[in-house]
C-alpha cells in the first residue's frame, strides 16, 4: 500500500490471468488459446501493413474494421463497437451501460473478470447462483415484483463451466427486463457450431439485436479466430448502446486498435472458410477428449466452448493439475468455491489431448506399489 | 441520450482527437505525427513477429519490453509501466494515483485530454493559469499553507505551446509537494535535443525518479519514435507508484499490448541512432520553420516540441486554417479562450514546412484586388 495510491486503488482485488510461462515444449492448455494458427491472409495484411505509415496514428473510429464485422453479421457500422480485446470492451460496457442504481446481476461462476469491473466501477452487485448442474437458471433472471436488475452479464456459454443456455432461454431473459441492459458474452460461441446459412450460428443470439434495445453482444478475436496475441474483440447491439460505449472510450484512449491489429482483423473476417474450418476441428477434438476423460471416470460438463470443464469423484484437482505440470501440461485450476474440484482444460491438437489423457490415465490407475512408476518429471 | 446509459456515460464530454482524413496528397499537419519513418528494424521485427504464434495471448506483464526500457533509461524494470499509447496510461495514472480528496491542480491550457479524464473518474481538478506568455509559473503550483494540491499533472513541453519549463523549475515543484504525486507528461521531451552523455536528454526530469517517490514521468512511441500507428506509451516512477498502476491495469485489460506491438516497440528502443537522427532532424525543420513564420509576422513561442504554436495578429487564426485546408494543408485549431487565435503546426518535412509557409505567405500578403489571386482550390 502507498499514500500516492488512490482510495480506489487500495482497495482493488485485480484479476489474475491464466499464466503465460516461457517453458520449451510446454502443451499450453490453460488459457483456452486456440491450437490452430490465424488464416495465413492475415499474417499477409500484418506485414504488408508494417510500413512508413506506422508513423501516422490509426483510424480512431476503426472505420474499415466495423464495416467489415457490420457486413459479416449483417447489422449496421453503428451497431459495431471494437475494442483492444473484449476485456477492454467489457470494462467500457461495465462502466457506460452497466452501472445503475439497481444491482448487476451476474452468475456466481462465471468470466471472474467481472467482480473485478465492478470493483474498479465501484457497481452494485448481486450474484445469482448456477444450479447445481452448473446450468444458468433464466427464471432466476427474470424480475420479482421490486426486485429487478438493474443490468445483467454472464458469458454463454458461460466460463469455466463450458454450459450452453439455449438461445431461446436468453431471449427470455431480454425479454423481461426491456429496462435493463443484458450483456452477453460470446466469447466461445462459434465452438457451437455454425449453421449452413451465411454467417449466422446456432447459439448466438446477435439476430436478436434488431429486435432488442436492451442487448449487447460481446465477442472476441482471441479463440475462435486464433489471435489472442492480437488483441481485438467488438460488441453489437442497438446504436444507442454503441453510442454509449463510443462515449467511455473516447474519454479514455482515443486509438486503442493499432494499425496492424486493423489489418489483421479484417483479413480474419475476411477468411471465412479458415475460420470455419478452425472451428470444426476443435469441436471434433473436444467430442474426442470429453469422451476419453469420461471413460477415465471423469465428470466431464456438456462443452460447447473450446475448453472442458471436469472433475474426477476420486481424485483432488489441485493434485492433478499438479502432476500435469510435471509432465510439462498446464491446465486451469481454479481455488474457488464449488469448482475447487474441477479442472478447465484448453482443447489442444489431438497430439496434445492424447497426451494429456495418457497422463491423467496413468495417475488415476490404482497404483501397484511393487512397481517402479515410470514417471520422469 | 439513453435510458441504458449509466448516469456518467450522460454526463460525459469525450475528448475529440485531431481529424485523420482519407484524402490524397494531403499535408497532414494536425496531429504530431513524425515526418519520419519508424526505424527499418522495428518493421523486420514485426514481420517476423507476424507468425502462428499469434493464436497464443501476449505476455500481460510485457517484461520484455519492460527490461528494455529499463535498460535504456537506466533504471529497474519494477519501475516501469507500459501501456497502449500514453493515453491509457494516462488514464490509469488518473484514476490510480492523481484522484485524492484534495483536487488535482493542471494548468489551464494544456493536453485537453486531461479535464476529460477528471470526468470519467469523477476527480475533483482545478486549473491553473498559464502566464500571460503561455509558460507555467513553478510557483503557482507550491503549497500555500492549507492550500494544496491532491496531486499534479502537466506536460512539458506543454501542449499545445510547445513551451518549455526547464527542469530545475520542475524539480521545485516536486520537491514542495511531497506528498503529492507530479505527473509530468513527456511526450515531446525527445524534441528539446539530447546530451552526448548516454540516454538522457537535456530537458527530462526521469534522472530525479530516484530522488523523488512521488515524481511520475509518462512517455509515448507516437512522436518521438515515429510510432502513432502502434499505440504504446509508458510510465516510469518509484515502483510503488507503477505498482499502483498495475493494479489499475490488472483490474481493467490483462492484455493491453498485443505481441505485434511489443516486438515492434522493443526494436524501436534497440536503434538510437535512428531515433535521434530522426529527433535532430525535426529540431532543425522547427528552427527553419519558427524563423520563416516569424518572417512572416507571426507570433511564435518557443518551441521544444514537434509543433509550433503561432499567431498572426492581424488575421484570424480560423481564417488562416481553412486557407490551409483549400491547399490540403491540415493544422490543428483550438476554439479554446486564450487561444483561440493560435495555430498549432506539426512540423513535417522541410518540404512540407515550405509549402506551408509559401500558401500563408500568399494568403496574409496585402491584396491587390485588381489582380487575380490565381488561387485554385
Amino acid at each position: 500500500m502507498s499514500r500516492y495510491w488512490s482510495a480506489l486503488t487500495r482497495a482493488l482485488t485485480p484479476y489474475v490471468p491464466g499464466e503465460q510461462p516461457r517453458i520449451d515444449n510446454l502443451i499450453k492448455l490453460n488459457t483456452n488459446e486456440n491450437p490452430y494458427g490465424p488464416s495465413p491472409r492475415v499474417l499477409a495484411a500484418i506485414r504488408d501493413a508494417a510500413s512508413d505509415t506506422l508513423r501516422l496514428y490509426p483510424d480512431p473510429n476503426a472505420g474499415a474494421l466495423k464495416s467489415t464485422l457490420a457486413a459479416y453479421h449483417g447489422v449496421d457500422a453503428n451497431q459495431v463497437f471494437v475494442g483492444n480485446g473484449s476485456d477492454e470492451v467489457l470494462a467500457h460496457a461495465f462502466i457506460g451501460l452497466l452501472k445503475h442504481e439497481r444491482p448487476l446481476w451476474m452468475p456466481d461462476i462465471s468470466y471472474s473478470f467481472y467482480p473485478v469491473y465492478c470493483g474498479l466501477y465501484d457497481i452494485t452487485h448481486c450474484l445469482v447462483p448456477l444450479a447445481s448442474d452448473f446450468s444458468i437458471r433464466p427464471e432466476d433472471y427474470l424480475p420479482r415484483g421490486n426486485e429487478r436488475a438493474g443490468a445483467i452479464v454472464f458469458a454463454n456459454p458461460n466460463a469455466p463451466t463450458g454450459r450452453l443456455l439455449a438461445p431461446g432461454a436468453v431471449e427470455n431473459i431480454v425479454a423481461a427486463n426491456l429496462d435493463a441492459v443484458v450483456l452477453v458474452d460470446e466469447a466461445y460461441v462459434d465452438f457451437g457450431g455454425h449453421n449452413d446459412n451465411g454467417n449466422s450460428d446456432g447459439n448466438s443470439v446477435l439476430s436478436l439485436i434488431g429486435r432488442y434495445p436492451n442487448l449487447l453482444v460481446v465477442r472476441t478475436f482471441s479463440k475462435s479466430r486464433a489471435l489472442a496475441g492480437l488483441r481485438v474483440g467488438y460488441a453489437i447491439g442497438n446504436a444507442e448502446l454503441i453510442a454509449g460505449l463510443e462515449r467511455i472510450k473516447n474519454s479514455f484512449n482515443s486509438y486503442p486498435l493499432d494499425r496492424l491489429t486493423l489489418a489483421g482483423a479484417i483479413a480474419s473476417v475476411e477468411d471465412d472458410e479458415h475460420f470455419r474450418a478452425s472451428c470444426r476441428k476443435v469441436i471434433a477434438s473436444r467430442e474426442t477428449l470429453s469422451a476419453r476423460l469420461r471413460e477415465l471416470g471423469f465428470e466431464v460438463l456438456p462443452s460447447a466452448a473450446n475448453f472442458i470443464f471436469a472433475r474426477a469423484p476420486l481424485h483432488d484437482a489441485a493434485t492433478l493439475a499438479a502432476t500435469l505440470r510435471q509432465h510439462a501440461i498446464i491446465v486451469r485450476h481454479f481455488r474457488t468455491p464449488r469448482i475447487e474440484q474441477f479442472l478447465r482444460i484448453t482443447v489442444g491438437t489431438d497430439e496434445a489431448c492424447a497426451h494429456l489423457v495418457d497422463v491423467l490415465a496413468d495417475e488415476m490407475r490404482p497404483k501397484d506399489l511393487s512397481r517402479p512408476t515410470g514417471h520422469t518429471s
